[in-house]
């Protein structure tokens, strides 16, 4: 992706090094609408929601937003109601820098949870920030909000509406604490189109499901997830018809669906990017539950981790998910190759050319359940002593 | 454990190595009741039974039991029409040796999923196995039921009742695919008292809640859990009363509670063992909810590795747990360190208590949550490298 042509009409964006992180580097981010965006959010189904989400929650009710500011090195979560007047500061001190109103402004921080944010540091570097946006920024965002991510991870689809083409980039990061039912840790999408806010609320419910939705590194929901799409309508184009409309909203499910597996692969101390399908399942919700404790399991990741076709805890995943189902019913396929006929094992020949499909640094494993007409699936990573040592030294 | 105190009135039991193991070792055991016991049973909840398991569930149902035979190296789960004729050819073959009906034995199998059963090796080894038996022999049988297991496990309880001396030997194996809601892997507990079936059902039932359906290693239940009590009466004493009843009840419960909490402590790779208890939860079922999202996050388990109070994700997990709860309520205690009050972090020095607290090899982990009146416990263990190591490595 060449970085000069990150560039969406009528935004700006920056990034600085306030300190907020252990490591030096880049910790705090803008973006910036010249003109009001319509704009529409998913955040967390955690019941504990940092404070940020709490705020942003709000100033994006009435679907307008001029700003978002980030953070990475405290997710500002668990602070009470400390945490919250640190996010107040730190919006109405963006909003008095840029000349909009408070309400006009989001805040999404990433990091730890429980630690007391420094507003001192952001307060102090909102000006900096201020100063430093520039159309050519958005790249600089991208590694701004990174925390155990290790790339930043951007997306982009152009496409055409009402006779004008226009643009949508999408920015994100996520390594751990990443989970199906939510959005995940932070994404910013940003489109020069001009669409109504109901529309855009539609297009942006209907392609976090099939992109955030589906994907999981470790099974824990995170305090901050959050999912901000905005749109400035400097694209200029005429009101939108169905097949604007298909085109918009195939193009941001093509973002989101890029940035989340962005997202699984980054996944933390991840070597493999594995798809798990299941097929032929009673109903949807069992598709999707079925998909999902396999998915989570630690015996299953560690299978992946080792090449090992160990399709018996699959097998043992899918009895436990609650889903109906019969054992004599099930077949399963990594990557192509047969490994399970009607429950029975195909033999040390299957799972050999498996375990060669599995050396791949992504694979897929089809399950047809062989009980309906329901099918979903989900992305998922391996478990390795990776993950082991980045999550056992987190903080200290 | 003096090895030559672990007899059981009317009990012999024996283990030879039948060759199923990769590892060389004893892998095939037998207990044999001289007399007619009463049994009762708990078997895994997993939709995906084992061929041991299905036919073990048949021939108790009726409350009567003379032998089990159990075998490790391979789970015979997943194994279709020709799994279920190898446990009945064992069993069949086990009956015929001993002079007993094919109903009175039960069969329990532990090891890898979906591989055929051996049972040429197995039908040769039973004619030796019977030759071998011998009231001395329960350790051997510990034994040869381990897999990953690092350590045999066997507890023991002595009491009186109806006038008479009893005792209750319980011997277990479990360190993988370990999870709540079941009986863990397997285990075989016996006891000379005389009583009754349906009072020794209750028991067991009331005895398995709290013990084995309250540990958790990696959040997987196997295909293959069963616990089995046998009674053989050779006690001899007279009708049981009121008392009596509570003193076998808590003589089982003691037994089954040493041995899970062994099967924590011999959990794949963990260095430690810690009891997640909640206090104040609304209802029964949300104060477990609550206590098994925390003791099987991953991030939550890598922290105990890394002796981290990391309490944030302990909230984070509490968010995601599906329970009514109120952040600014939570308190937080690492084995008396209080970490959280009403939400907030207790600072460094709490902290550094608490991580010092957590150098040892077992402590606890105590939410308030003061929703309510309801409590629930939970012991799990930490997520390290070597279990990363064991399960990427298990079948190749």
């Amino acid at each position: 992706m060449e970085e000069k042509s990150l560039v969406v009409k009528g935004f700006k964006a920056s990034a600085v090094a306030a300190g907020l992180r252990k490591e030096s580097g880049l910790d705090l981010a803008l973006i910036f609408s010249d003109t009001e965006a319509v704009a529409a959010g998913v955040f967390t189904q955690n019941k504990v929601k940092a404070a940020p989400v709490l705020l942003s929650q709000q100033n994006i009710r009435d679907g307008r937003v001029r700003a978002v500011i980030g953070n990475s090195g405290n997710a500002n979560a668990s602070t009470g109601p400390e945490g919250l007047r640190a996010a107040e500061r730190t919006v109405e001190r963006v909003a008095r820098e840029l000349g909009i109103r408070p309400d006009e402004v989001l805040v999404a921080s990433t990091g730890v949870i429980g630690a007391p944010l420094d507003t001192a540091l952001i307060e102090g570097a909102i000006p900096e920030l201020v100063r430093a946006l520039t159309p050519e920024g958005i790249p600089r965002v991208a590694e701004a909000i990174m925390t155990t991510d290790s790339f930043p991870k951007i997306a982009r689809f152009r496409g055409e509406a009402g006779g004008k083409p226009f643009e949508i980039v999408g920015i994100a990061k996520g390594a751990g604490m990443i989970m199906p039912q939510m959005a995940t840790m932070l994404c910013f999408v940003l489109s020069d189109i001009a669409i109504e806010f109901d529309a855009l609320r539609g297009a942006v419910t209907a392609s976090v499901e099939p992109s955030f939705n589906r994907i999981t590194v470790d099974g824990d929901t995170s305090t901050n997830d959050t999912v901000v799409v905005m749109a400035n309508g400097r694209a200029a184009n005429r009101a939108m018809r169905g097949s604007d409309y298909e085109s918009f909203t195939g193009g941001l499910a093509q973002v989101m669906g890029a940035l989340a597996t962005m997202i699984v692969r980054d996944g933390e101390g991840a070597t493999k990017v594995v798809q798990i399908i299941i097929q032929g399942a009673s109903t949807a919700a069992e598709a999707a539950a079925a998909a999902r404790t396999i998915a989570n399991s630690t015996l299953v990741k560690t299978a992946f981790y080792g090449q090992d076709p160990n399709w018996g805890r699959i097998m043992a995943a899918l009895g436990r998910s609650g889903i109906q189902m019969q054992e004599a019913r099930v077949d399963i396929w990594i990557d192509g190759v047969k490994i399970v006929e009607g429950g029975i094992g195909q033999g040390g020949d299957a799972e050999r050319s498996a375990s060669q499909r599995m050396a791949n640094r992504e694979f897929s494993v089809l399950v047809a359940l062989h009980q309906g007409e329901h099918e979903d699936r989900i992305l998922t990573c391996d478990l390795t002593h990776e993950y082991v040592t980045i999550n056992a030294a987190y903080r200290t």
